[in-house]
């Protein structure tokens, strides 16, 4: 097949009509695929499954004169800030455990700084108008958060190596500009492995704004598919670029352990944590540190978190490798869209012609199978080219992945036949 | 021994000479003793560790299509709500299910209300002034909260059965009151349990503002000393009354299960759920639901709570006899004190004569025995007749409690008898 730009109108007519047919037929099948979740696999979870069994009645639960089970400890137990510290690269002063989920975390961080104000500046509530920088395509959850507080949320666009550095030190010269949202390794949804120049760029960043801050949400910082890749530690590097305070990092073990069921973890300077602490110690007398214990005796240290997520790898290796496969056999040549070769994390992008995404997704839908909207990942759900789709390989069964997939290939090529034609 | 303030000067310096010997007799010691902490022993936890291993690799995660490992299920697993709504006699569709901590549900119910506002009502943050209810003695936790955003904390008096309702119809008449906090039965510090006639009249205010919620924290729902007490349930009296939304109710495993990693819930209107789901949909994806199913699966229901509340108590109500016992040997007939005597909770408050308080505290510290600050239990740490001592009897062992109650009674003495001097 010839590429779609370069069909006469008798072709394209023709080509239209055989896709629709294939489309008829698919539609007529009542499939029911999601490639919409970004969520582990129950064969996943079954990994962790003897973590559940680690703790029994002759536990000792006192560490460090602390008992797990007790009240105490707002920070977290004393071995699950060494393990954070460890697969953070960085100190155990650095480091506050909190509940299962770090995007609770990071809701709060921002709660916090709406309130109450980072470190006596202004309360952001109190302020006319507050700008939260979007690096897009994003993650959904963090540009809501930021719209629910009625910020105007800012887009950045993404390049290979990171958000385009050159937008983000033009925009943080404006004192509206709080903070910026980041998934500095195997970005969601591209898989984009921030680069050193970035990072450093980020650490060096002169922003208008005392209370600006980054929001390193580092969600897949173990979450390979291949060889391990490291990148800057952010912590390191703003210590070094003489911005201590400018970051707060984030992670969990959501997508290590159980995603209902994990530790999540908030690493940045001391003086942010002194200054967070003060009203986390009026929030709450600390959370689940049997949680905590039972994560450390079962993962023991980052080597063993390491060990564990190679387990993973091999379970979602082979469907990212097959969505490529049947990308590849389906679309190769067509002009019809690119798509990204993650190295890691939990997507693969898929970029469509402009003005195809949001028909491929109503056309999938029609078909049975679910994709996260169109729009997701940017601000405000508007997808300035509606091109960007995100494809989430891991929830469902190889089986009923390859079908999705190749639906949606389908899709995509009907979706770009009716709009060159 | 006659009453202290029938003595003769020269039979007071007598009596102080006394009891200043007996006390540097004491100071000597250098005992290490603590009355301060409502927190349970560790015996108490050990009741529940068989908990730790109800779950297994064989356990079934799955409950109503929901797997209790992966992400989803905003308002807790359905189980868990089912265990809440039974416990808290209501439906669950009353029932959120959060984290492990009663407290940070609370605390964020207020941000809520301070950032968005409840129900389409101005945030709280936008306005003057906002005064919250403070029945005192009440709980430091509660206060501090209220403080932290700046809300004016106004104190209402406890009397035997709740907190005096006069006084709460006539504050509530002013538009700028939003809340109060409640503590309804084996209240802290007292062990005051609401009369049903307090809590009809709770259920029928008619505040001035629309967004005046009663913060009803059944802390020590089940946590009887004796026969099982029941009061009237909130929930249904502000359905009767007219008033179906004035009301979030909170409740937790702390002190069922382990203090630092139960379950803990907020019950209240499916409409002011729907609210604050609004927010909390954004803040997190849910909270540990594997933590829910051990919970679900170890109790089972409300009468295995109870079962396990009846194992808690003959624990606790040695140490509350033995409390009783020391202060009525010490100090019967002395005029230099009264004391409650609590049905369930965990605190027996010790009301000394007026000006006495910090003064014995500060013995009971150089003796060392550690005391809750004085003031602890009103709102700003200060109590007007600087007369109310919290005593915690739950985590010392019955003979380190048997000293420190001792050594609690020379200090009343002592305090006492100075003060008349």
């Amino acid at each position: 097949m010839k590429e779609y730009a370069s069909l006469s109108k008798e072709e394209l007519k023709n080509e239209y009509e055989n896709l629709n047919k294939e489309y008829e037929e698919l539609v007529s099948m009542n499939l029911v695929l999601d490639m919409s979740r970004g969520k582990p696999e129950p064969g996943q979870l079954d990994l962790a499954k003897d973590m559940l069994s680690v703790l029994d009645a002759n536990t000792e639960f006192v560490c460090n004169g602390q008992d797990a089970r007790n009240y105490g400890g707002l920070d977290g137990l004393a071995s699950a800030k060494e393990l954070f510290a460890e697969m953070l690269r960085t100190s155990v002063d650095h480091v506050f455990v909190g509940g299962a989920s770090s995007l609770n975390l990071m809701f709060d961080t921002i709660s916090r700084a709406y309130m109450f104000g980072i470190m006596g500046e202004t309360p952001w509530s109190k302020l006319e108008k507050v700008k939260f920088l979007c690096p897009a395509p994003g993650y959904d959850r963090h540009f809501a958060v930021t719209e629910r507080f009625g910020f105007e949320n800012v887009l950045v666009p993404m390049k290979a190596d990171g958000p385009d550095m050159d937008v983000v030190e033009e925009l943080v010269k404006d004192p509206a500009v709080k903070g910026i949202w980041c998934v500095p390794k195997y970005s969601n949804p591209e898989g984009v492995v921030y680069s050193d120049e970035v990072v450093k760029r980020f650490a060096s960043l002169k922003p208008a704004a005392k209370d600006f801050r980054i929001f390193w949400d580092n969600a897949y910082m173990v979450h390979h598919l291949y060889e391990k890749i490291e990148i800057l530690n952010i912590i390191d590097e703003c210590e070094k670029a003489g911005n201590p305070d400018m970051y707060y990092e984030f992670c969990s073990f959501s997508k290590i352990s159980f995603a209902g069921a994990g530790i999540a973890a908030m690493a940045t300077s001391p003086a942010n944590l002194a200054d967070a602490k003060k009203t986390i110690t009026v929030q709450t007398i600390g959370a689940d540190k049997v949680n905590m214990l039972r994560h450390v005796l079962y993962f023991k240290n980052a080597a063993g978190v390491d060990a564990h997520m190679e387990k993973h790898a091999a379970m979602l290796r082979p469907k990212f490798e097959m969505v490529d496969r049947v990308l590849s056999e389906g679309l190769e040549g067509l002009g019809a869209g690119t798509w990204a070769k993650p190295k890691g994390g939990y997507f693969v992008t898929f970029y469509a012609n402009d003005n195809c995404a949001k028909r491929i997704i109503e056309l999938c839908k029609k078909a049975g199978v679910v994709m996260t909207g169109a729009g997701a990942p940017f601000p405000y759900g508007k997808d300035p080219k509606d091109s960007v789709i995100r494809i989430s390989p891991s929830y469902p069964t190889i089986e009923e992945l390859e079908k999705a997939v190749k639906v949606f290939v389908t899709c995509v090529k009907l979706a770009t036949v009716e709009n060159l034609m």
